[in-house]
């Protein structure tokens, strides 16, 4: 055997979750409720959170979509897994797909008790934020920044192809 | 801020493959060719490779399937992200899709310098190579466990909702 069981590094625990962009690149994002006395609390961040026992990060990924934005998405590429160690040394690996809301619905946050807000915020309004400390995760800006990618990526292709074919 | 720049872990390397099952379960390996002298010699594994620059990991999926067995495949599920250390400290990141080849093509290589060949492998016969060191890493049967545990909780949900609509 090349790489054994001495190669393999547990993680302590997962998550997954969206990032949607709307067709002028901005982001859907929640904003977190909370005492203040939580660190996370008045923050901004991709719908997402923790992976359960035996879930599939796939699935993560749509249920909690669904818990903080009330809506049902269609999982379109998965943009990366984001890694993060906690201050006990802990590590935890995000799960993180672009994604698009089913047609036809309204942005209606199901987790009122979490969730103080769902909307989409450009991506001047994201740095300003990001400047102001108020997204909830230096990961929260490198998934945005991946899927700003990819989506570029996508359209390259598609005028490569149109390109080609006429 | 919650979690800033210091609590993301950089990942050195990243990787990308697939497991793919037949209806018996059996798991499509493919056996690595070498000199003897490399680590990875003669070993089974499932077709995979490292996600290239720029790449987006489910696009290296597809193309290792292809370069390794000679099948275009579809990604039916993504199954995991092992986390890996090498003895220099380095991470590396290996993600796993279950996929299913598209109808009608037959298993051939097209990497024949690299790929002595490609073949399916009952789960007696992979616990015996297992057991004999024949497999790559200790990461090729975890995937291959967790591949097996999402086709079964598959089958579950279908007949649960067969059984609720008869």
């Amino acid at each position: 055997m090349q790489w054994d069981e001495t190669f393999h590094v547990p993680v302590a625990q997962r998550a997954a979750g969206v990032v949607i962009l709307n067709g002028q690149g901005d982001i859907l994002l929640v904003r977190e409720k909370g005492d203040g006395k939580q660190r996370k609390a008045g923050l901004w961040h991709i719908p997402s959170g923790t992976v359960e026992e035996g879930e599939n990060p796939q699935d993560t990924a749509l249920r909690e979509a669904y818990e903080e934005t009330g809506l049902r998405v269609r999982l379109l590429k998965f943009l990366g897994a984001y890694l993060g160690r906690f201050p006990d040394g802990d590590l935890i690996l995000r799960h993180v797909w672009l994604a698009e809301p089913e047609p036809g619905q309204s942005i209606a946050p199901i987790l009122t008790d979490e969730i103080a807000e769902a909307r989409y915020v450009t991506q001047t309004e994201f740095d300003a934020l990001y400047a102001a400390g108020q997204i909830r995760m230096y990961h929260t800006r490198l998934c945005y920044e991946d899927a700003r990618r990819e989506v570029a990526a996508q359209a390259a292709r598609r005028d490569h192809r149109r390109a080609q074919e006429s």
